[in-house]
């Protein structure tokens, strides 16, 4: 079966079952918000214990606080009302990596997928390329632990984000479903 | 319990259960990408039956096509491998109900939670506000199958996307579960 065949029939037997989740309102019922990485690995739903209509997630290349998160983390508290926040990185994040520089050349080279060996993203392919990869600011990660404390730091800077909100840091580990305590990006974020 | 206490309890629970995920590779297993928003009452790996290890899932106010999407998107293939994407926004969408004009005059006013009415959302609180709302543009929504089409062409345009790879276009109905196909953006996503 193709993946769009896949999805199309695992949806279907999801809305067979979908019980009264039409009843669930817009803003998220235990009022907070997730702001994690894309890696397939994570389901924030699962290891931080989410149902249907409890919280906000917000998903990215490292789970960064780009200004296109920090949008969807105004609009999750103004409008929405969620009044604590996470962010969560994780061990072995793709982000870690590469860096500007590595993923610059790679596209340059070729649009084609790379491959991952001992030394890092090596290219396969060649051409088409585009240099368009040197405008764009790919977040990418050295230290999760400092990736966390950063992204706190920028989401409490922020100017349309109000004084009190407590914003939590932590990393998942990849290899035991943990969530493991930033403890000064914590202790930052819940700072008044 | 705090949200804190009750987060860190559930992942408890789910890392004492957490079998052999630690064995998951780093790139997406069934090769594709979801980008979808960060509605509370959407669970992708619910709603499309995605294991732990399957698939990106990128989430932002709206599920936009936004730079930073785009970002995670060009990683997810180039560096991991994905090969098709898919694009899903939902009905009830909290995008639909305000205007950047609505977001900007709220946040210049007051930065704690409005409330929504009949008539969209209205302030609640007073100052203090800023007026940084009106440098971000908030991408909200009048139509889901106009922003979704949008969307798929704007991501099928990129000069970072390969011209080959698949996007799909659909609707999430939060009153039944069901994905509801935009033809127009799957068949302008499917075109080579």
């Amino acid at each position: 079966m193709t993946v769009l065949a896949e999805v199309l029939s695992a949806n279907a037997a999801y809305a067979n079952e979908f019980g009264d989740k039409s009843a669930l309102a817009l803003p998220p019922a235990r009022g907070f918000a997730i702001l994690t990485c894309m890696d397939a690995r994570l389901d924030p739903a699962k290891y931080a214990g989410l149902s249907e209509g409890d919280a906000h997630v917000i998903r990215n290349a490292g789970g960064r606080a780009s200004d296109d998160a920090i949008r969807s983390l105004v609009i999750s508290y103004k409008l929405l009302g969620t009044k604590e926040w996470f962010v969560i990185h994780h061990t072995n994040c793709g982000m870690e990596f590469f860096t500007d520089e590595v993923i610059r050349g790679l596209l340059a080279n070729s649009l084609e997928t790379a491959a991952l060996g001992d030394a890092g993203f090596y290219e396969v392919g060649s051409g088409p390329g585009s240099t368009e990869g040197n405008y764009i600011d790919w977040l990418t990660i050295t230290d999760q632990a400092a990736s966390v404390l950063e992204d706190v730091a920028r989401i409490k800077a922020h100017p349309l984000v109000p004084r009190g909100i407590p914003v939590y840091g932590y990393i998942y580990d990849v290899a035991t479903g943990r969530l493991v305590e930033v403890p000064a990006a914590t202790t930052a974020g819940a700072a008044a």
